[in-house]
C-alpha cells in the first residue's frame, strides 16, 4: 500500500577508499524511496533546485516514484562532500551547502494524504510533525533523526516522537537519545517515549529491533566489498518501511506484528547491503526484487543454527 | 570426552565502571577450562606459584577440572591489572608481572595425551607447537593467539597454526593475521593456513564461523548489565570446545561438522556472556547448565525470523 517519504534529495561529492565521485545523486529521500519502491508505491516529499538532473529524476520515476511532492525552486540542490576513513566506519565533512533544501517546508500533494504510510526523513523534527499532521489518516508512521536534533531541539524531538510507531536510528543516537549506555535500557526507555517499534541500525554489525517485551537481533551482511556505505542506513529504512507497506501491516493494534518487524528488518539489512555494493545510488540501476529475494534467504542461510 | 586446556593461571587486578578488584583468580586458562567443564571432562596444565590459594584450587576442583597438570614453583603466580574504558570495549593494561609464568614450559602429565580434545590457549607459539607434539592422537586441536605473536613470531605461528583444526581470534587480530581488511577475504586466506574452521570474536557484537564455503553469523547476547568483560573470550573457547567434546564431534574427515561448529559457537557466545555478569570468575560459582541451556534457546528466540 502507498508510502510517502519526506526528506532530502541532494548531489553528493563522496571519497571512499575505493574510489571518489564528484558529484551524484543523493539525499535521505532519494535513498529511502529507491529502496521502498522495489515493495510498495511510493511517492516522494523533497526540494530540488533549477540544477537537478532530469536524468536523475529519470531514475526515480523510472521505479515509479510518484515525483508530484518534488518541488523545484530556484537556485541549487543541496550538496553534501564527505570521506569516508579506511575502515568505512566514519566519514568526515567536507562540505555542506543547504542551499534550496534551506528553507524546505514539505508541502504535500492532495493526493498523498490518503496515503497509509509515512516515513519521515531525517529532517527537522518540526517539520516532521507538521507532515505528520497533514496526514492524518495515516495507519503507519515512522522516521529518524539524528545527534543534532537530540542535542539541540529535544523537546521539539519528543513531541514530534510522541506521534510515531517506529524510530529508527543507530546505535550512538539510540543512547544519546535515552541517556542510558546500555543498549537493553536504552530501548526500553524509548519505546516508552511514543515509537512503540525501535530498529537501531549497527552499520556493519548488523541491527536491532525492540518492542515493549520482545527483542530481535540479527548480524551484518558480509559482503566481500564494500564501495561506498553512503545511504545504506537509508536504505535500510526504506526496506523496512517498504516490507511493511507491501504486506498491508498497521499499528492499529498499537504495535507492529512482531513477526513482520522481523521479516521487515531483515528486508532493510538486505537494502542497506545492497546500496553498499557500489557508488551513491548505482546499485539501483541495475537491482531486481528477484536479487533482494535471494538474499533474505541468505540471511536465513547464515544465522540458523 | 576429554579435554586437555594449556595457558595462563594468573591472577587479576581489574576496574571497569562498576567497580574494582584488586585481586582476583584469573588467566586464560581459568576461564577456558571452567566453561569447558560444563560440558565435558577437563584437565587444565599451567604455572603458579607457591601465593597460589587453595580456594582457587578448590574453585576449580570443585568444578571436577584435573589440576594433575598444574604445576607449583616457588614465586610468585602471573599478575596482571587493567582499566576499561566506559563502554567497556577498551581496556588499558596497567601492569603485566609474568613471575612464574615466564618460564612456563608446559609438561603434560602422562594421562593427559590419550585426551582426545586439545585447547591451546594464548601463549608463545612454539610452546603450543610442542604441546600438541606431546598429544599426537588428539582427534580435535586448537587455540587462541594475539597480535604480539602475530606480529612479532609470525613464522612460527604459522608452523603452528599448519597443525591446528580450527583458530578463535577476534576481528583485529583476523585482519592482522590475513593482512586483509574485509573479514570475509580475511577468513578465506585463514582457513587455507592450516585450520579448516574459523571463529571470529567480535565482543559485544557476536561472533562468526567461516569453513571453507560456508559461514554463519551470531550477534551478541545484550546483556542488562555488564559487569567485566575480563575473560569473556576465554570463556566463548571454552564454551565452543566443550561443546564439540561433549558431542564427540572431531576432524577425523578432514572438517567439523557444520552444523555442531554452529551450535558450538552460540555455547561460546552463551559462555563469554554470563562470564560479563559478574566480576572474574564469579559468575561459575552459581552458573548452571540449565541455565546455560536456557540461554542457548534465548539465542534462538531473538534471532530467529
Amino acid at each position: 500500500m502507498s508510502l510517502v517519504v519526506v526528506g532530502s534529495v541532494a548531489y553528493d561529492g563522496v571519497e571512499t577508499p575505493h574510489g571518489k565521485v564528484e558529484r551524484m545523486l543523493g539525499g535521505a529521500c532519494t535513498y529511502i524511496a529507491l529502496a521502498a519502491s522495489y515493495f510498495t508505491p511510493t511517492s516522494i516529499v523533497g526540494v530540488v533546485g533549477d540544477d537537478f538532473d532530469p536524468q536523475d529524476a529519470d531514475l526515480l520515476s523510472g521505479r515509479n516514484i510518484d515525483l508530484n511532492g518534488l518541488e523545484r525552486v530556484p537556485g541549487k540542490t543541496f550538496f553534501w562532500q564527505g570521506v569516508y576513513s579506511a575502515d568505512m566506519n566514519d566519514r568526515t565533512t567536507v562540505r555542506t551547502d543547504l542551499n534550496v533544501f534551506a528553507d524546505f517546508n514539505p508541502k504535500l500533494p492532495a493526493a498523498y494524504r490518503e496515503h497509509p504510510y509515512l516515513l519521515l526523513g531525517n529532517i527537522q523534527p518540526a517539520l516532521q510533525r507538521s507532515v505528520r499532521a497533514q496526514m492524518n489518516g495515516a495507519r503507519l508512521v515512522g522516521g529518524d533523526t539524528m545527534n543534532y536534533w537530540i542535542n539541540d531541539y529535544r523537546g521539539e524531538l519528543l513531541d514530534t516522537l510522541k506521534e510515531w510507531d517506529f524510530l529508527l536510528i543507530n546505535d550512538s543516537e539510540a543512547r544519546l537519545l535515552s541517556g542510558e549506555s546500555n543498549l537493553r535500557r536504552a530501548a526500553a526507555k524509548i519505546v516508552e517515549m511514543g515509537p512503540h517499534t525501535l530498529v537501531v541500525k549497527r552499520g556493519e554489525f548488523g541491527a536491532l529491533l525492540f518492542q515493549k517485551d520482545r527483542y530481535f537481533s540479527v548480524p551484518g551482511f558480509l559482503l566481500d566489498i564494500v564501495l561506498d556505505p553512503t545511504g545504506a542506513g537509508d536504505c535500510f529504512a526504506g526496506g523496512f518501511i517498504g516490507y511493511l507497506a507491501e504486506q498491508g501491516i498497521d499499528a492499529a493494534s498499537g504495535s507492529i506484528d512482531h513477526a513482520a518487524a522481523r521479516r521487515a528488518v531483515i528486508y532493510g539489512s538486505v537494502m542497506g547491503s545492497f546500496c553498499c555494493e557500489e557508488f551513491g545510488v548505482d546499485r539501483f540501476r541495475s537491482l531486481t526484487r528477484g536479487e533482494i529475494d535471494a538474499r533474505f534467504q541468505e540471511f536465513k542461510a547464515f544465522t540458523e543454527f
